[in-house]
């Protein structure tokens, strides 16, 4: 069952964003904001995706991630194929309101990435005399 | 003085991009990559910001954060004029390279929101019957 149509409040003047407590995200021109996922226990970065108002209202709702899906253009709850759930410990938003940080507990095997690692961030950037190129963890 | 102008490889196929370790960043249609900027010492997450190319090229060739400020419209050396600068530790980039890692140390006071506080990150999104509010950490 779809849930009932949700708008956040319009935004306010740059004090009240930076200070007020009512919650105003800014979505970028596509609908979307970006939103980081934390591991709570650890602080490792899992992964980093998209929600769209109707995501981030189930997220907070229930407190189980749901993202929107850029390459297949539609909702998703974390984990429905891939077992991958994640349990939200915590939501915040930053001074300007234009981004989420969920701490999570994940389900299924505790990974976040569709290629089978836990974290989508498995390669560092490194600089050499022969320019920039990523390398393993 | 100006850097030489850079430019990023041309993205490959999406095995190449997951699993290959040339760096070919995916910049939106403003030229810009999102990054996440985190503790080095304590996993926090301090703010996350956008980078063009050439703020990404000077991170990563002198190991201090540079971003692009979207609302002042430049090139910003985080720290000129808050003296909270960032050195990095690490620099990563997640499986389909549209998002930046940051792992540094804070210098001046520590702190990195221009709102004084140590993170962005201050506000809990909060949900009750009464709706979707914040609260102060």
């Amino acid at each position: 069952m779809s849930p009932k149509p949700f708008t956040f409040a319009l935004r306010g003047a740059k004090a009240e964003l930076e200070e007020g407590l009512s919650f105003t995200p800014k979505f970028d021109a596509d609908g979307l904001i970006v939103c980081i996922t934390q591991e709570a226990s650890t602080g490792e970065i899992l992964m980093v995706a998209y929600m769209n108002a109707q995501a981030l209202q189930l997220t907070i709702e229930t407190g189980v991630a749901h993202y929107w899906s850029r390459s297949r253009n539609q909702l998703w709850r974390k984990g429905d194929t891939s077992g991958q759930t994640q349990k939200v410990l915590e939501a915040s938003t930053d001074c300007d309101q234009d981004a989420i940080l969920l701490k999570v507990v994940a389900g299924g095997d505790g990974g976040a990435c569709h290629t089978g690692r836990k974290s989508c961030f498995y390669r560092t950037i490194e600089s050499s005399d022969a320019g920039i190129r990523l390398a393993m963890r």
